[in-house]
Order: structure tokens, then sequence, then C-alpha cells
């Protein structure tokens, strides 16, 4: 039997703060129609698809904060996306900033919906690892303020099984931790899902901002490589209200071989055949959890947040 | 104050199965004069530095399995190496095969120690991710069989406060493991020290075995960035008794970036000066772990040994 599944990173160009919701769900769809051509059966956008990356600056009117979210999924004017995807018969993953009224509060979160090819959202994920601080710093000529608009997810890294395979998600700053892959890994994940606004200045120290792309691919093709998972990673990229984020959308084989790579900072969508049964080689040999893990020795990783170092030498 | 380290990885070419002791310890004590001479202050040897790489075979005579392994170290062929590095004024890191007497049995580790300037044993690692298998394989023109001659190690990823610095110790197959890393980081680890013998015959497979050397560079790589530490890797190298084993012998910096590398699978010295400062910038931004890391998600990670998968779509 064929476990073949041929994917498409909707790399999107910079979008401005007057971008309407209609103005980018017309590149959406126009990014789906291009991967469906090339054969795609599933597409993934990028994190916080639907706006400009507001993180960047501090905001403080509720109405202007709240206007980056969204409260439904699909609302009118995401409805459109759905329906041309069930249409084509296209599954899809989509980065928003969700509204949520829960526990009698109202709640946001940076939040990834995985929706099948009838158009059904069978999965939603809230990033868990938000980078940046709760206030702004500084000195910084774009802030990093997601500890500000968002709590951290509380759905945990589940996976879905959907479309043929074992699907997991998570987004950007995510991928930067060994856990993230792990935890979806030993729930079987064959595919992760992950998109990503990543600027060029998140240290303010250009010995380490230059190496962006380094870490980027380091990191995701560390993660795939490690867990045996094919990972789909897309950007939202290029100069965006005077903020320079990194393209290098791609799709990593199993191997931690980048099979498909943007080469734009702008609307770009790359597909790749993505053969889910070449995990099951490395599975059975140097990544064979059962027979080779040793959770004894890990106990650290969930007892421990923060490092505590040995006393210093007498 | 200058925090930096001078550091050597002595790469070791083939080891005979017919060579003895001195004849490894010469090469040994070569190594390290020359990486003295070039400035370092502590030099990392291999993975079962002193023989060949026995467990390509499957041996059953006891006495033929003993004669790979060390009762006491240092011993009577090992003491020269001990006194040399105590006189140069050199720390060192030495794996090797021990035959352990504890809880009442003989017990078999795949060790290293670390020994500090003063000539001291200030550190012993026994590996804990053994690969490989515990019984032959039809088919393989090598075995790979640790888990036959070695138990799982048993105490853990400790580190030490040595040599101004916070020290961890790896081995081999080690370094693919994301969680070796993490648990050491969690401790306040600067530097890992990290010898391997890795052929490229792990798969049997073309495809990824033609891999092996990226894929022990993106491990390693990948470790030492989301760690924030610096690892030092020492190879077993070249074509020894038939097998192909790979050298690439690197250090990494806490920014992933390889900063020197063996070019030869011989006997070979890379030194590097490793600001051990360089890792704070990482640590208080990106990887500040108390602030970013959330281990209430991770909990499957000691959990859980093999995946588990959802069940089947109905």
């Amino acid at each position: 039997m064929d476990r073949a599944i041929v994917v498409a990173a909707a790399q999107m160009g910079p979008i401005a703060r007057s971008a309407t919701r209609k103005d980018v769900v017309l590149r959406l769809l126009a990014a789906l129609r291009q991967a469906h051509a090339r054969g795609a059966e599933l597409v993934v956008f990028p994190e916080l698809t639907l706006t400009t990356f507001f993180p960047r600056w501090h905001l403080t009117d509720p109405a202007e904060i709240d206007a980056f979210f969204e409260t439904e999924m699909p609302g009118p004017e995401t409805l459109p996306l759905f329906e041309e995807a069930r249409r084509l018969g296209v599954g899809f993953y989509l980065g928003y900033a969700e509204l949520a009224a829960e526990e009698g509060r109202t709640r946001r979160f940076n939040t990834s919906i995985l929706v099948d090819r009838a158009g059904r959202v069978v999965g939603k994920y809230r990033k868990v690892h938000l980078p940046g601080y709760d206030a702004p710093q500084a000195g910084r000529s774009s802030q990093h303020l997601e500890k500000y608009y968002f709590e951290p997810g509380n759905l945990g890294f589940p996976v879905w099984r959907s479309m043929g395979a074992v699907m997991g998600m998570c987004i950007c700053n995510d991928r930067r931790w060994a856990e993230t892959y792990r935890v979806m890994a030993l729930q079987g994940a064959e595919m992760i899902l992950l998109g990503y606004n990543t600027p060029d200045d998140h240290t303010g120290n250009f010995d380490s901002d230059s190496l962006t792309g380094f870490h980027h691919q380091l990191s995701v093709q560390a993660g795939a490589y490690q867990n045996s998972t094919w990972v789909v990673a897309t950007a939202k990229a290029g100069n965006e209200e005077g903020s320079r984020m990194i393209g290098q959308s791609m799709i990593v084989a199993p191997s931690g071989q980048i099979v498909a790579m943007a080469t734009t900072t702008d609307d770009e969508v790359i597909t790749a055949r993505c053969d889910l049964d070449m995990a099951a080689l490395y599975r059975r040999t140097i990544f064979d959890f059962a027979r080779h893990r040793e959770p004894d020795n890990y106990r650290l990783i969930v007892e421990r947040k923060g490092p505590v170092a040995p006393p210093q030498e007498p």
C-alpha cells in the first residue's frame, strides 16, 4: 500500500498592518490553488497567517489588540478558504491569533488548526513555547512580546490520525525545543506541521542573529531526524513593517534531509512527495525507541524547569 | 575574568585487533604532547580508546572478551598517560571498556573518565544509550553488539565542576538523543565531552548509511545550540579491521557552529579556544530555560519508553 502524501508549504511574504483579512485570504487562495495544481493534498500556511506579526509592537488599546484576533474559525472572512479547500479536496494547517472565552474569561492563544480534505477542523494546537518577553524591552527596534499577548498553550502536544498519517502540529519557537518533537514522536507522529515568523534580530547581537537561518534549519532537521518524522515548516517572511523575517520554508524528511526549500522571502509554494514509510528504517534501527530509550535517566527534564549548576569549587 | 579554555580533540585512526595497550598508549602520548604544544589544557580521546572496536564481532570466549576490558584505571599500561598529562598540566577524557565488580557480580560498561590537570580522576560516566543488538544479526558484515557486551550505564548523566567549567560526558550514540544534552544542561553543563566509534554501515541501507557524517554533525550541532553548551566530539576513525568508521571529530560552539574539524580518518589533533561565556547570550535570550521551558507538557518523555500511536481510523 502506498503511504505517500504530496504536501505543500505555502510561504507568505510580508503582510502589511493595513492589510485586511480579505486581502490575505485572496493570497492564501492563490497559494492553495497553486499547491493543488502541483498535486498537493495538504497545505501548510504560516503562524499568525491572517495579519501582520503584531507582537513586534507594544499595543495597549484593547480594541486595537482584539482586531488581530479571531473569535471563530472559520469566520465570515476565512470561510472562502475552507470552502475552496473542501472543493479541491485539500487539507490545510493554518496559524492564527485565537481569542477564546474559556473558564469564564477571555483567553488569548497563538493557535493552529488542522483541517482535513472535507473541510472539517480535526485538530487544534496552542503554542506552548512562547518566546520573548511580557513587557517591552528598552533599546529594541522591534519588540518581541508574545508573552504579553498570549498565554502558553493548554492543550499539550496532541497528534491526530488524519489524511492517512499521524499528524502533529507546533508553532515557530516550539521547533527549537527538542521536547516538542519527542512528545509527538512518542505518540507516533509521522508528520509535524509548523508555521513560523522569525525575525533576524532575536538577540540583538549580530554574531548570533546572523545565524538565524542556520539555527532554523538545524533545529528542524535535527527534530525530523531524531524523531523519524517528516516536518513541513512554513514561514511568513520578508520585510514586514520594517522587521526582516527569514524565509527558508522547507520540507524535511525523516533522514533530516531538506527535500524542498523556498528561495525567496515572498509568497512561494514548495512541494514534496513524502513517503511516510521512509521513517520505518530509522524506527527499527537507530531510533527504535522501545529498545534504545532510557527514560529513568531523563527525569530532570520534567522535574526541573531552569538549570541548577553544582556548587562552586572551594 | 577570562573564562576561556583551550581544548583538543585527539582523534585516533584505526586500532588493529593485534595492537597492544602499549602501542595505543604511545599514540595517545604523542597526541597529548602535540595538543599541549598547541596550548591545550584539556584533551578528549575517543570512546573505547584502548582497543579495536570489538563489538563488531560476536566473541564467546570469556578470556578473549575480558582482554578488551580494563579492571583498573589507571592500570600499569595506562599509567604513563596519566603521568605525562599531570606533568604537562593537561586534563583529559578517556573512553574504555570497564569491567567492574559491583553488587556481588561482574559488570561491564562502556565508560569514560574525566581526569583533571593534576592527574586525578574527577568523574566517571557509563554509556546510557547502547545501540545495536544483544545477539548477532544475520547478513551483516560487521555486527553491532554493544547490548551484548555492556549493560546500560547506571550513573545517569552527571556533571562536574572541574578545570574552571561545568563539564559533562557522554559516549557515541548518546549524542543522537536530545535527552542526553538536556539533562546535563539542566545541571548547568558548559562543555560536553564525547568520544565515538561510528561505522558507516549502521542500518545496512545505503540511502541512510551514506548520511552517517551528516547525522553525526546534525546531532552534535543541534545538541550544542539547543543547550547553549560547547561539545568536543572525538572519533576513532578509519578502516579498522575492515569496518569503515567516520572521522569528523569536531569542536562545536554554543551557537551550533563547528569551530574545528578533523579532515582525515587517522590520528589527528584539532584544537579550539572555547570561551565559556559565549553561552551567556543564548542562555539569557532564546534558551533561558527558566523563562521558556514548559515541563508540564513534557511528561511523556519520562512516562513512555516506546511510541504509542492513536488508534486506526475506523
